[in-house]
């Protein structure tokens, strides 16, 4: 039996409570699975006084993460803190810089300064280690850089934000609209403190990112991804795209041409028949797909505290049993500059607008779109009460740039009542 | 940079053959992941001059495989020749002698031999690595032994034979009998030699006794199985099921009680709107149910050249990474006995039969389940052009027992005209 591997836990919110459970109900389990003992030293949280309902009193306190993350006594420190900056980063680099191996579960730290920690880790000989922060309790990370190793990995999608979906879903399924189900979310907690990381998209954004440059052997590049939340997602919208076969999703999209890095992070159409397009409510879904594997999807809860612990342990057991590897898969100094693809990989979109209730007003649009070089594959005017006509088309496969120019165009045909809204549908 | 991993493949069937194309193809990625070159030393297979369409002049040829295993410049055999005896293990038992890890995609020799070779590993220091046994591209066993090491696995599900559910796929969508698409996949060679590991649930049986083992700390035991494969589903079942809101698959089921292991490879009706009931084709699907993580799916090929090379080169980046751990996740020596349960947990079930078309035939029925303590959820009598009719039960949630002592007690109604068929319907 090796010596006891020693955790020092900053941040007794949700994740880290639940992972002060798992150190102390799973002992013995752990102790069969990595041949050593899992022990807390030492804890760290903003209020020492807070009951948060599990016993704390076998370890030490500190009231500062950076001295925890610098305590001899511990060997592995797990940042549960959260946030790019602040103490979290500086928790982080003190580990390091101490020695120790880090575990966290802090996307947003990872997507902003991943690179810069880990070129420091590798230096150091220590390992970070982030499987909780990428779609809570599925092991994608694992999957990603070691179960498919032998793979050159084609593209990486995902619906990784599970309040997003939530809100698809309850819009999809109840008939609410976006503000109805957006006032709900906030009421029960679902929403982050700023909103807009969850609705804009940027939590799942950070999320692509780190999976990104992991598929790609590039540098974690937040800035290179193109990012659109729901916020303007109309409970038309979804219904039309209902009725044309497609659900809409907060889609996570990665690939890599000979022009660079694709990825977005947008609004996109799914066929409602897919794995992606069946996921409901609050779960994550990873869809991997290599030269050799095929596409692999992975599905299960993307938060909550069992989840979001279950992968933090993951990353401790690893850790104990003596599994070391660069952080995002290969040596950070080989990892190549990510280099913004300048074009979009060809696709079908679905455009919906309102054109006045004139003859010839369908007419006008489809010429638009055919001189733009566009192939229409189904068009639909529904039946309309007001003045002005709803429509919906999907497109055939076709370049952006093209899509961009005929949307352009369409206000010179005089019928639009509306500003037409596209959305790309992605091909699974 | 690390000394070369050095490979010795046994078996250029299409699994050695993909797993060389990806040693060649992927040399540099292989090289940037695990620090190290990947080479091949030498190969085995039957017959040398059969045109496999990749290069092998390169390596030394040996006729034997436990020559192979036994060679100095091998430092992992990779064992792709199948069977549960004869050279597949003989092979591995050399190379284990000789202190080579050892890689296999061969489910049935640890399905019955897995426990002893493992306590041989173990005491010679090296690694079985078998990621491609179970699930083929699907990195599952990762997943449990790794990705959820922090959790108590509560229960394992898994469609895990491409043939069977292609088989039942397409009975349901083209609404063919089953001996016609047995027919069909014997003509495009889906089926092995000896069918009856496909269609007779013997293969995915192996694989469920590995992942039960690994999920519940016990030796693998194929024998604590209850099999059933799907021979006798009939195009009516499928329709019925379907009529009924349900899939037919044929899944496995593993859960741990009190009363010992629960291991069940049978076909069980699954709701048509869950993962598992809109799992079409050949695809591979398996769940993972942690007390912490909740339910993990797992979705992908579950054979073929790519996705099983993708597998088996998984397993050979974590040797060359350095990672060992033990064979089924906890040291062989200290993996307990399977006691299997002598109970099945309660659960719904479906009943099919055929009544003689007389007054009170049904109440007839509906009196022996009452008696039984079964209750009835739906009951439906099929319009019908003979003189049977045909009926179909769901059950609430009831103890098998109990439902194997109604079935047995209908003959004496005297209005069954053809045996009761029953089916678990599986909650998930």
């Amino acid at each position: 039996m090796s010596s006891p591997l020693r955790l020092g836990i900053a941040g007794l919110g949700t994740v880290g409570v639940g992972t002060v459970r798992i150190v102390q109900r799973q002992a013995a389990t752990l102790r069969a699975r990595t041949g050593r003992d899992i022990v807390i030293s030492a804890v760290s949280a903003r209020s020492r006084d807070k009951d948060r309902g599990v016993r704390l009193g076998d370890y030490a306190w500190e009231e500062d993460p950076v001295a925890l993350a610098s305590r001899a006594d511990v060997d592995v420190f797990v940042e549960l803190i959260g946030g790019e900056d602040g103490p979290a980063k500086a928790a982080v680099e003190a580990a390091i810089a101490h020695g120790k191996h880090v575990v966290t579960a802090n996307k947003a730290l990872l997507a902003m300064h991943g690179q810069a920690l880990a070129v420091a880790a590798e230096a150091a000989g220590v390992s970070i280690r982030f499987e909780a922060a990428v779609a809570g309790g599925i092991p994608v990370i694992k999957a990603l850089t070691e179960g498919l190793a032998g793979n050159e990995i084609t593209r990486v999608m995902g619906v990784m934000n599970g309040t997003c979906n939530y809100m698809l879903t309850r819009m999809q399924n109840d008939g609410l609209a976006y503000d109805e189900v957006f006032a709900e979310c906030e009421k029960l907690g679902y929403l982050e403190a700023d909103p807009t990381l969850d609705v804009g998209g940027i939590d799942a954004g950070h999320k692509l990112a780190i999976l990104a440059g992991i598929a790609f052997g590039t540098k974690v590049d937040f800035n290179a991804l193109t990012i659109e939340g729901i916020e303007r997602i109309t409970i038309e919208d979804i219904e039309q795209a209902a009725d044309m076969g497609y659900r809409i999703k907060l889609l996570g999209v990665a690939q890599m041409s000979g022009r660079g890095l694709e990825a977005r992070m947008t609004p996109c159409l799914v066929p409602d028949s897919s794995p992606l397009g069946q996921l409901e409510g609050p779960t994550n879904m990873v869809v991997l797909e290599g030269d050799s594997v095929g596409q692999i999807v992975l599905r299960g809860a993307g938060a909550g505290e069992g989840p979001t612990a279950s992968a933090v342990m993951g990353d401790v057991c690893d850790l104990a049993r003596g599994l070391h590897i660069p952080v995002f898969g290969i040596p950070a100094a080989e990892l190549k500059d990510t280099v913004k693809s300048n074009r979009e990989t060809p696709s079908a979109y679905y455009i919906r607008m309102e054109l006045t209730d004139k003859p010839g007003a369908l007419a006008r649009i489809a010429s638009v779109m055919g001189e733009a070089g566009i192939s229409i594959d189904r068009m639909r005017q529904y039946a309309h009460s007001s003045d002005n006509a709803p429509v919906l088309i999907v497109t055939h496969k076709t370049a952006k740039d093209a899509l961009d120019a005929a949307i352009r165009s369409m206000p010179e045909t005089g019928v639009l009542a509306s500003e037409p809204v596209a959305m790309r549908i992605e091909s699974i």
